[in-house]
Parts: structure tokens; sequence; C-alpha cells
């Protein structure tokens, strides 16, 4: 434990792929609660594709982050000092936004409380997380899939595919999973015990894929955008749903976004598109915790993580995460 | 009237705009009714957009028109000659399927019995037929469109467009259309009582459409696809319900069809985007024609048509179709 609390301050705008002066390092004091307040010392960061979102300029789904602020990112924090009627306790672990890095002042307004139990802490980033909420509510209201369903999931080896991938196996759903690499695929079938594994970096990827879901597809989970979603939308039963969770092939382009040439298959198939961001379900985050912890106990629902260490490796981190070069969800280590 | 059936054989599967040669046409006897069955004069033929995709090979929401069949349309037609046994009496007036030709035999399946009534025939292939029951479905049930929501309409002048304008406006909501040239935006202006026209033919056409939609649109209904359809997806309310009804800007591309770039408006505003065909909600036409009919009783629905004159002028019309010099349903009279 330095005596400093390093921060990532976004100090302009990236255009395509972030390069490192997009971020200014600055080495700040630790800062002091008053009262009502808590000092935090972050131990894990969440590093994800909607960073790069949030970097652009412009009307979203949420406010972009300020030029000067600190980057936005979800913690895992321990209370370090407490101001006189702070909400939680000292040596309390919380999760929260306050972004990367190393220590921040809160008065726990938008912060939970993670409870004690045997899981390592990434879970709750993970699994029992906002990336475990977005596949759950994703894959259920918005894509609607229920037992029997043959469900398409891109970048199924991901943070959030993964957990897609394993819900849709509790429901009982055939489940076709697309990922990168022969790795990622075993471990679809071997550790998430899914149906079939496709590997996009193949050469006959798409044959494979048209072949896979010959019997055309209820669901397709989206990730990624891109020529996948193009070639999901030509395997659509009737009535299929296509839940657009993201597009990471298409973050970091300069150029525009390339739409789904096939789309006149909504009409066809009388198909839904839809998009969804998890924050919408905020009422229901309890209920869904609660079962997807019952689904972690039984050993149904797993969490697999990437963790890379030290707060100066942020970097590193975000690259990591276009790369295709992890496995589950990526978490940074900063304390 | 001659002694001779003229019918418009499907030829050949066009590439791009079909020419002349796409069809045959055919002078056949007049057929004869055997029991059961019944001999009809067409009177009217629907010419629709979606013939062009009817067309076209391979997979779609029906089967393609067979090489050597009669080009598919919606006709209306009166009953001539009558079989042992037949389900309609001499003198009935029918709409059903019977497609490009001036007689045909039925046994009366698919058919349905037009009421008699004031309103001119051609009412029902419009706003009293597959077109008005298209607009119905799509802009409340897959629109879900309600009182106060803003609705953007592109072909607004067309058979479709022109009721969906007339129905969002029973409906209570505010209504901008989209169409080319400026007498059809004085009619949808003037006769239909819509809120705002906006010409795309306009120079300024796509800065006109973001200061109309400056509070952003509620649902979306699509006929045309291409350009209007991306600019539409940057105008989104969060909710936002995009009727894919059509994509006549699209339809006769020997390219392949452009997507929506900015499908991505869709995670952002947590929005549908969803395909329609009318044939799905065949269990509520009677009611919804029922509503229909009352509202054409009151005046508040009108249903205006280009009518041609002369099954051998179905090319001339089908090239109207796709001209934009046409207004509201087009009808071929052929008998």
């Amino acid at each position: 434990m330095k005596d400093v609390n390093q921060q990532w301050i976004l100090a302009k705008r990236p255009i395509g792929f972030p390069e490192i002066d997009t971020w200014e390092v600055k080495n700040s004091e630790i800062p002091k609660p008053s009262s009502g307040e808590m000092l935090l010392k972050h131990l894990y960061v969440s590093i994800d594709p909607a960073m790069r979102g949030w970097m652009n300029k412009g009307k979203s789904y949420i406010e972009p982050i300020e030029i000067g602020a600190v980057m936005r990112a979800g913690v895992i924090a321990e209370v370090m000092e407490v101001g006189d009627g702070a909400p939680f306790q000292k040596g309390d672990i919380l999760t929260g936004w306050n972004g990367v890095q190393q220590y921040s002042i809160t008065n726990g307004k938008g912060w939970q409380k993670i409870p004690s139990s045997q899981l390592p802490l990434p879970y709750y980033l993970g699994a029992l997380g906002m990336t475990g909420l977005t596949a759950y509510f994703g894959l259920l209201e918005v894509g609607k899939a229920k037992e029997g369903d043959v469900v398409l999931v891109s970048a199924a080896a991901g943070a959030v595919g993964s957990v897609v991938c394993q819900i849709a196996k509790i429901k009982g759903c055939k489940v076709i999973g697309i990922a990168g690499g022969k790795a990622k695929c075993d471990y679809l079938i071997n550790e998430l015990n899914i149906d079939k594994a496709l590997d996009y970096k193949a050469e006959n990827f798409l044959r494979e894929l048209r072949v896979s879901c010959a019997d055309g597809i209820d669901v397709y989970f989206d990730n990624v955008g891109g020529e996948i979603l193009d070639a999901a939308l030509t395997l659509l039963k009737r009535h299929a749903r296509i839940v657009i969770c993201g597009a990471i092939s298409q973050y970091n382009n300069d150029k525009k976004i390339k739409g789904p040439n096939n789309y006149m298959s909504l009409l066809v198939n009388r198909a839904t598109m839809q998009g969804m961001v998890v924050f919408d379900y905020k009422e229901k985050y309890p209920s869904a915790l609660s079962e997807m912890g019952k689904w972690v106990k039984e050993g149904k629902l797993k969490s697999e993580f990437t963790i890379i260490e030290g707060i100066e490796n942020f970097y590193k981190a975000f690259k990591t995460l276009f790369s295709g070069e992890k496995q589950g969800k990526l978490v940074l280590k900063v304390n």
C-alpha cells in the first residue's frame, strides 16, 4: 500500500482504438472522509467493453465520462475510514462505480454491501454483478428464452456470454456458442456444457454456423455486431428475438458502424431486434441475484475470471478486452 | 367483355427491376366451373410492393410464385356461374387471391364476401382490405401506438402509409409523414390532417426531419428502408418501436440490401425493431375490420386510389408502384 492514490483520468475523446495518451495517470493524495462520508480502498476494478462507449461524446444510454474525470468503472472496495453517520461500517466490502483509481470518497449512495460468503470477490463483478444481471435480463426478459428454444450466443466465452450460456442451459435451451479459438470452444463444451461451440476464426465458420443452426434459432444474444449479426439474421425462426447487448467488433471503428444488411429477415420471420441496458431492470436486481446466487451455490453457474494485477496495468487490461486474449470476466486488481 | 381470359404468367425470376419479359401474357379460354366450384370475373386487381418479393426465389414469409403460374395478387371478383353446392351465390362480390387474370375458378376457400354498401369496391383492397389491416396491426399491435405518441411514417401518402397516418390521428398521436413531392405533402396535411409532412426529395429534408422530430419519436412505421430508416434510428425516444413493414427503396436492388448503420441506437434507446406480416393476425381481422368500417362511415378514415384501367396495362401499373407517381392505393381495373 503506497501513500498515493493512482487515478486514471480521461484526457481526451479517442477516435478509433484509444491510444495510451487517452488517459493521464495522476498520483493524488489519499482523500479524507468528512462527516457522513467514507474512505474506500478499491480492490478490484471491472474492465468492460461498455467503457469504450462511455468515452464517446454525445447522447448514449448514460452520460459520457467528462474530460478530466476519473475513468468510469464498476469496482469492489473496502471501507477504510468512516465519518460520523456514514451508512456502512469499517471493513465492509461494497460494490459501486467509483472508477479506475485506488481510493475514493463516497457518502454510500449507489453502493451495495457484499454479503460475506465463500465466493471470490470478483464474482460480484461477474456472475453476481452487472455482468450477470446483463446476461440474465437480456436472455430472459428481452430474449424471452424458454425451455426447448435454440439460443445462439456470440462472444460466448466472454464475461456476459458465458453467463448467458449457463442460464440458457439451466432453462433447458439448446445452446450454440461462438468464440475465438479452440481453447475457448473447449471451455464452452467441457466447462459450461453447451451443445455446440463454433470458432469464428476457423475457415469454414459460416458454413459450420449454418449447419449447426439448420433448424433455425429462437434467440440470438448479440455481443459483437458486424458479420456474425448479419449471419444470425439469416438463421432466424419465425418470431425469433435478437438481443442487442453490444457490438464489440464495431466499438473501435473510426469509420461508421456497419449495419446488418440482412435486417429484412426480421420482416420475413416476424422477428424482433431489441436493445437492452441492464439499468432498466433495477427493481428486479434483488430477485435476479437471489436466483443466480442459488445457481452459483448449486454449482450450476460458474464465473471465470482473467485477473490482471496492478492499477498501472489498466491500459494493458483495456487492450486485452478487445484483443480476444482473455476468458470470462476481465478484472483489474488494484490494491 | 371479350371471350378470352387474359392472364399474366410469371415467366422468369427478375434480377433488379423486372423487365416486361418477366411475364408472359396468355389469352386462355374462359374456364367452366365443376360441381362445388364457381366462375369468377375479376373486377379489380390490387397492385402492391409485396409483389416484387413474391417473385424472388427462396425462403420468405410466403412461398414464391412458381414460374409458369399466374402472377399472385389480391382481387375483387364477381361470381358469374355457380356449380352445384358452391358456397356463394351468382352476383356475390368476393375478395381473394386469384391473381392477375380476368377470370378464375374457385371452390370459395379463402374468399370472403363483400357486404353491400355505399363504398366504392376498391375500398376492400384499400382501407378495408389487406392494406388497411396491415396498417392497423402494424401500428397498434407491433408499434403499440397510443395517445400522445409521436409517430413517424414513411411512404405516408402510399396505400398502407395513408391508413397508418389516419389511424394514428384517430388514436390521438402526433403524426409526421414523409412523402415525395409537394402534392403528396399537401394531401397529407389538407386531406389526412396530419401534423407535419416532409418531402424527402427536398434538399434540406434530413435537417427538416431532425427539426420536426427534435423531441424524438415513439413509433417509426417503415415502408421504405434505406436512408430514411437510418435517419429515423437517430431520432428514437427511449423504448421506441420501429415497425418494419416494407423496404420499397430496396426491393429492386440487384445489389445487396443496405442495412441500417445506426442500428446501435436500438441499444442506446432500449428500442425495438420488429418485422410484421399481416397474415399473422387472421383471427383478429373481423374485429379490426369492424372498427375500421366504423371509422370509414364516420368519415374519419378515407381510402384514396389511383386506378389504372385494363389488364393489358398491368406492367404499367407495376412500374407506377415504384416510380412514386401515384397516391394512395394502386388498383388495376381488369373487367
